[in-house]
């Protein structure tokens, strides 16, 4: 596993933003025989025979032909341009992540060969590199290879296949696919007058100065570099974004380009596909570990970088465009917990709104509808969703329940009426009643042969969640292509504080990955930020966060979360020191606890409060079992794309 | 992958069933003092130095201080009766299968090397083989290794460490663990006069002259046989059960003991964990391939194997408990698809009671409520309920709509009487009106923005389903340690014919791997075999499957199942050959389906069923993605913990 809380103390150099290139328009079938010219004549007196286009690109998993039509319009248009090559991203042809569907298809892998020999039938001079899944065709071992093929002349000129497996947090190539075996004179191909190494993914990420406890005992970049020396090392990846780690790429990048004095091109996909999220972000470093070019984030881009530009060099090359925001401030950051969300919140948003824009579009949704309670989660993930999806197709329904305050309601209207999108008020009362009255009535007969029935029970809290929920599925089954949200938080998602049915069920859980004080930064960000200032009203920055789903005897009024729960500052960095070092309950007890700096609290309320996170933990993890796909975004989740838990485990937290 | 088609001719030899062994009770604590010299007076004389005992054991994953106790239990029962050595299953003391709680929780590894130690000083001059969780104190590589523990005379006296990692299908090893160096001296203890070469599971499947494509070029068992030349082979494992594996293991171990001419001593694990049944059925092979011992399935055992057995040897001592029900004569079979289940219908039958009974007292649930609407899925459910939790700890609830007949609710009642299960009945007639208003009145606000609204939809059906499925939390709410049950079968899953929210929403689902054919010979084979005959009515097996939730138009009846999907013979046909063979929708048309043998449909027909299939299953993906736990039963399964496919993929099936 890698160990990225480690960082190389190393600045992010080069934060030029060269504005918008015409030329680095993916829609490149819809400009004019006369851009065209004009973009050529332009661009053309500025480009060596060692330029190299990096396809940032977005592929659909599968959709061999959709993949194969994208491919072939960069390539048409790469040759026009006469560069030295273009490189897609791993597995670019097939579509990535493949899961299991290539053992369960092997007629897939065959389209994506057949497609492959198409490809090359449309190749001139300018060398493609392009990732695709191979079949092994030697006795032993898995059935693929994760291949780049080398393209040029109609023809395939060579296959270079994978040999670093990674098998550790989303990543499962091992499972699939054979680890090739090495021979550093097939990495090498000719751009130009360049020699270039070629190596995929995961295969730059095992340099033994760089990581603490290196997982891989072979380097191929080393290999390739002492033993064929090229002018340049290309990497086709297909990397997800998480927290924390275009630090770790940058560093580990800049780290060894310097180290071996030469180059490195990196092309990574963009786009989105259930959890996993691909910030795109290609770049080019030079031999001396500087930043010379940087692809945009979170978008598909025709990118051209020359690794030793004329001095004339157009500004159209070797762009740098911006990282979002505040990302390269945080190189030394989340060693320890830290309420100061704001450097990665622009990342945040971005990631959100893509996987979510991703998983409506290429499975033929078009809508989102969600419950909006005035409160922090649901006003968000409805921000969130009208800048993914666009406002009209949106739907926010309001469903009071006698609990709910005239504030709440008032709160939901407002943030819907400022965001544009539509909204509705529906009081859940007689659905409660007639749920009631049922199971009152089944209760009761239960009761004469189970006679320990619960004195107190979350039974109305929940029928007013599943109600809720009903209403929101009822919709999405009378409009067409309508996908319900589910708005829980990471961290009430930790403590098991989510119905199911209710508030956790629907297509797809934008927020799930986010805790709640990361929440509350992302909500102030939004306000700030977005084009449209204070969508969100000050009101539901300021309440504390409550179900309204049960009224607390002592006050008379909606139980508080944090009451039922904790303060979510503390139970936040219980969840950072989970996921980040790993600690027990016994290790934290000895450590001080941001919260506990600001408040005086006995060491019995922190036994107390932790012995309840673990507690509550433990049976949340049937809940994370059955929650709808929802983007990665921390540098560690719950989310089962890239952690496994069995549900039957007795963990007892020492 | 395996190729687990394949199957070498070879008869299951020694059918003898030695019946109930008391000393192979794993209560050994509760034996007397008197009983234990009884015992040890009858065995004692036929033990040889080289004795092993099988230690077929159910640990709890994470539960270190239970499989602790547990083991030295087994291990001061073996060092009275001064066997040679007990061998445990691969990874005992940490609890299998371990998935990412070792990389989250290091805590509880420590824990398993403290208890590890503290099990050495527990030990005699019997040794210990026992299987459990070690860091990797090496600079490079995974943070864990796969090892086992050879324990005598209170001391840690050798460790051998796992180094063929399986990653496919269920198994993950190389995702947490460092593949070992391999030094074939390291494997050899000495038991007795004998030398045992060691080897843990994945490492004995192997053998290049019995797999048609082996996935390992290395074999340990062969390196360690011509290098070492032990006496025996003995193999720690933690294997799961699934449909056709006794045969492939039986063959493979069989063949491997005689092609070495080496006996095998085999050790496996028994009980559940979330989606994953362990048969146990630990064996002896002889030098020449034959069974010469075998334990129960499904239990635990403390049992004893002889290699070379005196010849007055006791009848407890080399037993051959039979294997479920008819499970020997299958050798050939699944080459094509077939309606003939009864060779699997024990062993499916024991592996969902166990999975049910380990997944709700490892979790601490006492008791399930179904719905019984008298249809097949939820009437063998609830038998075999009843069968895992006792009658008394099962509710049955009826919740007719206006369109269930007279005849569901009758056969619905009568089946509960059978199983002397407790039963409500509770019509949702208020519970859908409310929901019926609630929703127009949302619908026509909805249809305000949203001008195209389905003329026909869903709603109505899935507002019954979401109905009943609340009432059924509701009860787990509000009653102790009680756990909801999704009825969905693995056909209608496959179709996505099940609703969110719904039928196949609860705490576990049975039948999610059994198709519907296969439930229908399973009900059957119930009605047959159960102490108790014919539970389930003949009315429930008669009846064409059909969910009551909607009038058909043409016949003014509930519709049923076969009119809106297909033939169920044909649709279980495309689901065997889909995860059999792996053909594509167009082999399929191609091939003479079991059905159209006995039935004359048109060529487009059988188009349009293919296509509807395919349509339907992609659309089902998501439902796949949020099922709660299920046994894997099947060969091969869409059950989330063996089977990955991201729900954003156009599969395109050629």
């Amino acid at each position: 596993m890698l160990d990225i809380t480690k960082y190389i103390k190393m600045e992010l150099s080069g934060q030029e933003f060269c504005g918008e290139n015409f030329h680095t328009n993916p829609d490149i079938d819809k400009l004019s025989t006369e851009e065209k010219k004009e973009i050529i004549s332009k661009i053309k007196p500025h480009l060596t025979p060692e330029a190299i286009v990096l396809a940032q690109v977005d592929p659909i998993v599968g959709d061999i032909e959709y993949n194969f039509n994208k491919a072939k319009k960069y390539i048409e248009w790469a040759n026009e341009l006469k560069v030295g090559a273009i490189a897609f991203p791993e597995l670019f042809l097939f579509g990535y992540p493949v899961f299991d569907i290539i053992d369960r298809y092997p007629k897939l892998v065959e389209k994506n060969i057949e497609y492959l020999e198409k490809l090359a039938k449309c190749t001139g001079k300018t060398k493609v590199l392009i990732g695709f899944c191979e079949f092994n065709r030697f006795y032993i071992g898995k059935r693929y290879f994760n291949s780049v093929a080398v393209l040029s002349n109609k023809k395939i000129e060579t296959i270079i296949r994978k040999t670093l497996l990674p098998v550790y947090s989303e990543f499962n190539d091992a499972r699939y696919f054979q680890s090739a075996e090495f021979d550093s004179k097939e990495r090498i191909i000719e751009i130009g007058k360049m020699r270039a190494g070629i190596v995929i993914c995961e295969e730059n990420w095992a340099d033994k100065d760089f990581f603490d406890h290196p997982v891989y005992s072979f380097d191929p970049v080393d290999k390739i570099i002492k033993e064929q020396n090229p002018d340049i090392i290309i990497n086709c990846s297909s990397s997800p974004t998480r927290a924390k780690k275009e630090q770790l790429l940058h560093n580990m990048l800049s780290f060894v380009s310097k180290k071996y004095e030469t180059p490195i091109a990196y092309v990574n996909q963009t786009g989105a596909v259930d959890n996993i999220t691909f910030q795109g972000a290609s770049r080019l470093y030079s031999a001396k570990g500087e930043i010379m070019a940087r692809a945009k984030s979170f978008e598909e881009q025709f990118f051209i970088v020359q690794p030793n530009p004329k001095p004339s060099c157009s500004k159209d090359i070797n762009c740098i465009y911006t990282l979002p925001q505040g990302l390269e401030k945080t190189l030394n950051s989340q060693k320890a917990f830290s309420l100061d969300y704001e450097p990665d919140l622009e990342r945040t948003y971005l990631t959100i709104t893509s996987s979510i824009r991703d998983y409506f579009h290429k499975n033929g949704f078009k809508r989102a509808v969600l419950g909006v309670s005035g409160g922090l989660d649901s006003s968000v993930s409805c921000v969130l969703l009208a800048d993914a999806l666009k406002s009209e197709n949106v739907f926010a329904v309001s469903m009071p329940s006698s609990i709910t305050s005239e504030q709440s309601k008032s709160d939901a209207q407002e943030l819907c009426a400022n965001l544009g999108v539509n909204f509705t008020e529906i009081p859940i009362f007689d659905m409660f009643k007639a749920a009631r009255s049922t199971f009152d009535g089944v209760f009761e007969k239960v009761e004469t042969r189970w006679q320990d029935r619960f004195k107190a029970s979350l039974t109305n809290d929940n029928i007013q969640a599943r109600s809720r929920a009903m209403i929101l599925w009822g919709i999405s089954n009378e409009f067409p292509n309508t996908m319900p949200i589910a708005t829980s938080d990471k961290s009430e998602l930790y403590m098991g504080y989510a119905t199911i049915n209710g508030d956790m069920s629907g297509g797809f859980a934008p927020i799930a990955d986010v805790t709640k004080t990361k929440l509350f930064a992302l909500a102030r960000w939004l306000n700030k930020n977005r084009l449209q200032r204070n969508a969100i009203p000050e009101a539901v920055l300021i309440k504390p966060p409550g179900a309204e789903l049960a009224i607390d005897p002592k006050t008379g009024k909606p139980l508080l979360a944090e009451d039922a729960l904790m303060p979510y500052e503390f139970l936040d960095e219980v969840i950072w020191r989970l996921e980040n070092l790993h600690q027990s309950k016994e290790e934290m007890l000895c450590e001080t606890f941001l919260y506990e700096e600001k408040n005086n609290i006995s060491k019995a309320t922190k036994i107390a409060w932790l012995d309840k996170f673990f507690r509550r933990m433990q049976t949340a993890l049937f809940k994370w079992s059955i929650m709808p796909p929802a983007p990665i975004v921390d540098a560690r989740s719950i989310n089962k794309t890239e952690y496994n838990q069995p549900i039957t485990s007795k963990l007892k937290f020492y």
